[in-house]
């Protein structure tokens, strides 16, 4: 939600919608630079503003939007109503500034609808068991809903961004990138988390957990977007969905440790216990009675964990602490990757011709992702783009070489 | 409210208190300007943005200021926790926009302060017995300060307003102007509704009902303020406690209309119709078997006034109509007023003595009130706050002299 002209636009449209004989659930967020405005407000008063009162704070945002947004249907002839949501009871648990969507009561909106008019809900906020206002986090309003989608078993959960659906890959690394017609939840779950920043995570976990179909679209065009949907047969046929790639993570590598029990916690204790979140951990096997582990933490946190090797070093004596902030992590993902084998050779192998050196390799099972040098993100990028063909439109393979 | 440093401020003034040995309850409003913002960023949706959603927009001005006070108590060390209307059930009529309070519950408030913590409620807001928001209208935050004193039988209620006091008159029409200490419940009401913009009418007729004390304090300086009470006998030996001006009036009168049953409510009846309101009403006795009539309305509705008047007049052929928008309502006003006879005598001579014309008088029981010519406001103002030595302090009377 921008300006007080974006929301006279997004009321046109619901009357659009309206008029092509859909009931309207409408949920918002703030409009645009007001969530930065109140917590500019909160850092004037206290650098560490959180807590109880900053989700207090923070919930005017969207309270803001849904009034003008109603006004705006109104002033056009539509009946409109605005929900808070304390008027819905979207019970969360009291983890303020990130709580967790417990339950939603549809009763009102339903009656809303009835009524015959378009319902708007104030994203991004709940109620505790006690009445206390509380926050889901950033991008919060597209977990509300999803949530809400599910609770109203609607069609379709439609979700507006600044960009037109998801993509094979970063258009602005490669320009053939190409828009997917549908992905499955488990793709973009791993896409979201990679770094395609469309959809907030929480919000494709619940629409997982629901069966929500989940379509997100430009607030500005007029595309179908993309659709989020559970697996079904055509889609197990395309092998990569999409590349992502991500510069937000340092890796270390601590050479020559002892090679023998407990050596993996012994290292990751003391870096969990100062809440540094590990991501991809490696071990190679040892020969020599020592061996080499590697991580990766968020970049964020290169020099406090770098301080808390070294400590940790004092007991283990490394041959060497090895760190790097300067990597990429570059993922190919995919469902169709489980019934297809050699894409991990067809990867490495492309990255290889190249003159790409692989720094780190991880799987799961719709997934592959490599650690690369950061000044390779973009070439790794494009030449697994092409590698896979995902310039061109889905390559559906004939269903007798399906292995399931 | 002002900004983030008048917060700061608010909140250390609030300490002080607290460390002398109160228990406290903080209505706070919104912060300065915040109200425009939102009702220009309602104006750029809708010319005429009213009803339900246009109170939902507002509260969330009052909102803001909650969770900063409370955040700004916090980082000070003080344990705070904020109220919203839903969340202390200040239950009020439907009527958006200017909404009327009907009950409080004070049950979260009584365990939040039995918990040591200072309570921060958002003023100005309320809810239906629906749930839905509703707003109290401009200044409305003083009711629900009054309201919630009443609601926890507070020992005073200290609304914090940008004067130190309640005056003998407007200070900027004359230096001498004296603070008074104490008023009570009925002079202030008849000087709020008369031009002394200090307190909201509703709130003096709140505190009066529940007898709860209020006391006017500046949010800036430390003066002890003006106290607002019950009468008492002390109290009751003060003839005159101020004089008010308003020039907020205008002033028909209708000449030589027939002087029989029905004719006032026959020029009014239209009028009222209008939704215009009638101010002071004179009839004069009349001789030749008719008589003039006099009112005043509010200066804004003068052109539209006049027009009904026109119209009216052909039915009842006054000789002529008389519109006069340059006037200005002079009064003194004092519960003393009501024992002590010869004040109006008093009133009328001093103004003669400067030679200002008296067009119209109106009393009620402690006030009375004279119309004159616009242009001697100013010095009918300091004559009689003269005349009735308010520069001075309480004039004793000997209570043989009372006549009750």
């Amino acid at each position: 939600m921008g300006s007080v002209e974006r929301i006279k636009a997004v009321a046109h449209r619901l009357l659009k919608a309206r008029h092509a004989g859909y009931q309207l659930v409408v949920v918002v967020s703030a409009m645009s630079g007001e969530t930065d405005r109140l917590l500019s407000l909160a850092k004037g008063i206290s650098a560490h503003a959180h807590g109880r009162e900053l989700d207090v704070l923070l919930a005017t945002g969207e309270q803001v939007t849904i009034a003008l947004l109603c006004l705006a249907l109104e002033t056009f002839g539509c009946p409109a109503r605005s929900y808070l949501a304390s008027q819905v009871k979207i019970s969360t648990d009291s983890a303020y500034n990130k709580a967790r969507i417990l339950s939603i009561d549809s009763g009102p909106i339903c009656e809303a609808l009835q009524a015959g008019k378009v319902v708007v809900v104030a994203g991004f906020q709940g109620i505790d068991v006690e009445g206390n206002i509380t926050t889901l986090g950033r991008g919060g309003s597209d977990t509300t809903a999803v949530a809400l989608a599910a609770a109203l078993k609607a069609e379709e959960c439609q979700i507006y961004t600044d960009v037109d659906g998801v993509y094979t890959t970063d258009p602005k690394i490669v320009p053939e990138a190409r828009r997917l017609d549908q992905v499955t939840y488990e793709e973009m779950l791993e896409m979201a988390s990679l770094g395609a920043k469309v959809l907030q995570i929480r919000a494709v976990e619940f629409a997982s957990k629901y069966g929500v179909p989940v379509r997100v679209l430009s607030s500005f065009g007029e595309g179908a977007g993309t659709l989020i949907k559970p697996e079904d047969n055509t889609m197990e046929q395309v092998q990569i969905s999409g590349v992502t790639a991500n510069r937000d993570e340092a890796k270390f590598t601590l050479v020559g440790v002892p090679d023998k029990p407990g050596i993996a916690s012994a290292i990751l204790g003391p870096i969990a216990q100062c809440n540094i979140e590990v991501d991809m951990i490696v071990q190679n096997i040892g020969s020599d009675g020592t061996t080499d582990f590697t991580f990766t933490v968020h970049r964020n946190d290169y020099e406090r964990t770098m301080g808390i090797l070294k400590d940790v070093a004092s007991q283990m004596n490394p041959r060497q602490i090895e760190g790097d902030n300067k990597i990429a992590k570059i993922s190919v993902i995919g469902v169709g990757m489980r019934s297809h084998a050699g894409i991990a050779a067809q990867m490495f192998g492309a990255l290889a011709a190249e003159g790409i050196n692989i720094r780190m390799i991880s799987t799961s099972e719709i997934k592959i992702s490599v650690v690369v040098d950061e000044k390779y993100l973009e070439l790794a990028v494009r030449t697994l783009h092409s590698a896979f063909g995902l310039e061109q439109g889905p390559q559906i393979s004939a269903p007798l070489e399906r292995s399931r």
